[in-house]
């Protein structure tokens, strides 16, 4: 039975001036950018490069449904850590969670959930099983 | 008894090359960015402009929570119609319903929550309760 | 002899929220998000679609140079008008020129400079030559 | 006499998700986001944050100009190294060049021109003298 693996990862972003906006802080949807960085480098700690999986096996993931609660501003400069985790993951679909922190203090949480998808030849995308390699690095077995 | 406003407008927002990824549709943080765009046009039906707002009141409209469910992708050039509720406000809250098509196909729902804020003296950001001119604009008696 | 087309366009951008810095203006990398969306349109006034081009022809305008001189600050919820032109085509490259104001104060001039390319069977990117059609539109003869 | 600092600094940015568009490279606008990452860094190299100067000085580097030439596509995931030189600075404007590359590969040079400004009692931006402290880090003398 899958179970969703214990695995966590930590990683920093810096704060760019492009991502603030007029009110000094890091405009909201910045954060979903972050979410993403993270979620990749979450990849590369399991043991897969999330642009191979897109390049050699066609497989996309793609958001189904994202959210953000925004705890605390995060401003210019600052390097905020993100904690990430996966609560969720079968072969058809994963979830991530995210914490923000800067220095202890609480800036967001966030969670992702993705679907995984693969190209036909169409050039449409359509659902797909993640393939078996992907799915023991997820910790996914039968 | 504060009661949410009825009143829902549509704006219409065309697809940006730059707001396209490399899986050939819209990058999923750039949904929120036309929330904001939907949320001033909102503003604006109702009977202010949120710029005033800001500048003349010094009150900022800050995002507490954001949320977004990605039913079917949008493409570069395509015009995404946005249509915009407030099922929720008082004098310390707002939250806006956003939904967003492409010719009758639904693209996405989103909602955001947002808290009131002013400047302090020490350029910080506190609470603060809506004034009076704009409670009127979105249907806020006492 | 290919003459460069004498034709301009005039389209119009709100600015975004999302487009401003905490220095209150709009941060410098938007005004070539603004520039694609003129180039996009001056395209359909001369009667196509750039996204046709890429869809149906396979013909991308890849960027090989930009500009921008910043003239004077655009402001949250502005309208920015941009006047486009093309200075210089032949099939293998083609020059726009931006002229932004607002309310008639120039607020930046940018150029940009492109060449065509196809994407080849590898999935790589060479350079072409464009295709008729599209060369008759900018007023490139033989 | 005031001459340009021999200084150079090294960065690397890695390339989001967030940074491509459907033509499946780096969108042209954000090796100006990376530039200005590259700015920030080298003014942490030469000995003072960026961010100080603007919240304890109140001294802003707008952008007056700004320039790239793309040598060779920067895809995702790919590790990019700037190198930024000042090669002209004076107490009202400096200078910044920028050279990218991938791996040995040149992805792009830049330019950016800027003149220091200061926000005025009335919240409007004017020209400024670059102070002292910050001279001397820039190499200037009298």
């Amino acid at each position: 039975m899958p179970e969703p693996s214990p695995h966590t990862h930590a990683c920093t972003v810096r704060v760019r001036y492009a991502e603030t906006d007029q009110m000094g802080v890091v405009y909201y949807a910045n954060y979903f950018v972050w979410m993403e960085i993270a979620r990749v480098e979450y990849c590369r700690s399991v043991g897969f490069h999330y642009k191979d999986m897109e390049l050699e096996d066609g497989v996309l993931l793609a958001v189904a449904e994202s959210h953000c609660r925004y705890v605390s501003p995060a401003h210019f400069d600052e390097e905020i850590r993100i904690i990430t985790s996966v609560p969720d993951v079968n072969r058809r679909f994963v979830s991530f969670d995210y914490e923000m922190t800067c220095k202890g203090r609480r800036v967001a949480i966030g969670q992702t959930r993705h679907v995984f998808l693969k190209r036909d030849p169409e050039n449409g995308l359509r659902p797909v099983r993640l393939p078996d390699k992907y799915a023991a690095l997820f910790g996914i077995g039968d």
